[in-house]
This record gives C-alpha cells, structure tokens and sequence, in this order.
C-alpha cells in the first residue's frame, strides 16, 4: 500500500516531500487538504497531527509531521545512504542545512510569501531582511560547492530549495545572488524532478 | 584530542551540547565566547561559522554550527543507537521533535527569555502565545509517554528540554503543565546530568 499525503498544491513545505518522493520513485497516495476551510485544525486530521499543520504522512502505522523530519524518513527508508548518510559527520551536516530550513528559511522567504501571498498577518520587514540574510549565506556557500551539505544533492537541498525558489512571491527573489540561482538549476536538473505553481 | 565547544555559559543551545557530552562521558574542551562583544560575529568565529551564532563545535577538522545538528553528531559518533536511532521509523520521529526545538520552541519561550533577560527586541506577545501553544503540544504528548520521541531518553528530549526549564526567565513557566514538569524531573534525573544558570 502506497504512503499517503496530507497535502495542499500551493505550499513549499508538501511540495518537498512530494519532490524527494518523484526523485526516489516513491508511490505516493496525494490526499488533498481543504486548507481554507482550516481542515488541518479539526477531527481527524488534528488527531494525526496536534500541531494542527500540513504535510501529514503516513506509512502503515506511522505518522509523522513536519516536511523535514518526513524527508529524514523517505530518504532512509528509500534513498539509501545517498540522500541522507548516517555517518555522524555526514548525517550532522545533512542537518545543520535542515535545520536552515525549519528555521531560517521558514522566518524569511516563507514568512514573506505568507504574507504577500496568503495575506498572513507578520513583520514583513522583518521576514524579508531575514531572506536577504539566507540568501547571502546560502550564497558564500554555494560560490564554492555544487550542493548544500556534500558533494552530491541530498535532502538538504531538497528542504532548502522551494521556498528560496518562491522567493519572487513574497518579493524576495535570489536574484542577486548568482551561486544561488545556479544552484536552483541544478535541483530542477535532477532526473525525475517535478516542479510546483510558480517552480 | 578533545573536541572543541565554542561556548556560553548562559545560551541554553550551547548548554544542550554540555548536557549530552556529559551524559556520555565525552570529554570536551570548553571554549568561552565573549558574547557582549559580539566575538561571535567577528574573526576568527565568523570563519568558523558565517551565521554568526555560537555553540560552534569542533572535532578535528570538522567544524559544525546549530545545536540541534551538534547533538546529531555527538549522539552519533558517541552514543550508539541509544540516544538517536537510524532506522527510518526512529531517526525520524526524534527528528520531528529536534525540528520542534529548532523553530517552536525557539520562536517561544527562548524567544521570551531572549526578550525578558537579554533585552532583545520582539514582539513579546506573540512569543508568549507561542510558548502556552508549545506547552500545549508537550502537555499532550508526556501525557502518555516518559520521553518525547521514543520509549526511552533521546537527543529529542535533550534539545528541547532546556528552554522549556528556561521559561520562567522569560515570564514563561510551565507551571500548568503537570507532565511536563515530571518530564523535565525525569530529565534532570538522568545519570550524568549537569545544570546551567537557572535549571
């Protein structure tokens, strides 16, 4: 039996797991969530997941929240060690850059797109000077490697990229940032990968 | 050689890093960081890590920043599967809670304190909300279970215990939330276990 997916089209947090899904050849059962009727906050799905949020997956018994702990299991339950090593220096710097992504990237480029595209109520001032502080670090990193954590994509850039892509939606696009941009390229160019609205 | 800890004593993501080193009995070498100063943001720290934020580790040659990602190392290289497991189901169900520590938890009550002790400009109101919300989600889950993640002590419970203990410093004690004041008690229990300022 397929896993399935608790998902909404237009957020970059469901659109990651079903990328690193398409790049594995993983089957996935795609259950779409009525998010503006606020589904995710009731019965059942608020019983799948306290935290009241999407994506939402599940494999047989197991369900687990938050896309960057949903790419931890993907990657280890079918990319082998390439996507996701367990070496303790390759997993630690797997997960710094996942780390980047839950918080970083979530209080700028998403933060901006909540706000310009969902009308959510934040600092924008504050989400976009935070962008332009990712987008300079993920810069200095990538003028010297091709990839966030090794010398081969893994599920750090599968959890960094969408919402640095997005960026143009919460008027923050990387253009000034050419390593970025290259890097974007790069992700789009990997075999099986799908894109999403305005990726 | 000892691995190497870019310190300060009152950061409760560099105490997560002294709190597990102690638990299993590696030796570190403590480096304090004059915080007041910045040194955090300037050479020959920046080089170390271009965020600009401490704890930094070391361990030879490799250098690692994030709390949340040092404990993936620490608990890798020195703790077995104990303390952070690398089956899919394992691995990713403690990675859902170092995610919580990493934006929930630092979006509430260490967002509180940050404002309450260290003067930080934020808007405290939100972060207050945030930290009962958090509270909440804690509550639910000790309820039914000694340990966040799994049957036992993981890096789970060692990354997100701190600023939750810490609350009080940023008007936030989680005073009514029984099981998870027992849980921060089985914590502090645990065999090797140090404090910090305040817990």
């Amino acid at each position: 039996m397929a896993a399935k997916l608790y998902d909404l089209e237009l957020s970059g947090n469901c659109y990651k797991v079903r990328l690193l899904c398409a790049l594995l050849d993983v089957p996935l059962e795609i259950i779409p969530v009525d998010f503006l009727s606020g589904a995710h906050k009731k019965a059942p799905l608020i019983d799948l997941n306290p935290f009241g949020e999407i994506p939402i997956f599940q494999d047989g018994d197991l369900v687990l929240r938050d896309s960057q702990a949903i790419l931890v299991y993907v990657a280890r339950k079918w990319g082998g060690e390439s996507w996701l090593p367990t070496d303790p220096a390759g997993l630690a710097q797997v997960s710094q850059w996942l780390m980047m992504a839950e918080n970083e990237i979530a209080r700028g480029p998403n933060d901006a797109r909540l706000h310009d595209k969902f009308g959510y109520k934040l600092d924008i001032e504050r989400a976009r000077n935070n962008a332009a502080r990712v987008f300079g670090l993920l810069e200095k990193r990538l003028a010297k490697a091709h990839w966030l954590a090794l010398d081969r994509p893994t599920i750090a850039d599968i959890a960094c990229m969408p919402y640095v892509a997005l960026g143009h939606e919460g008027g923050v696009p990387p253009d000034g940032f050419p390593a970025v941009t290259s890097w974007v390229g790069r992700v789009k160019a990997l075999p099986g990968f799908i894109g999403m609205p305005a990726i």
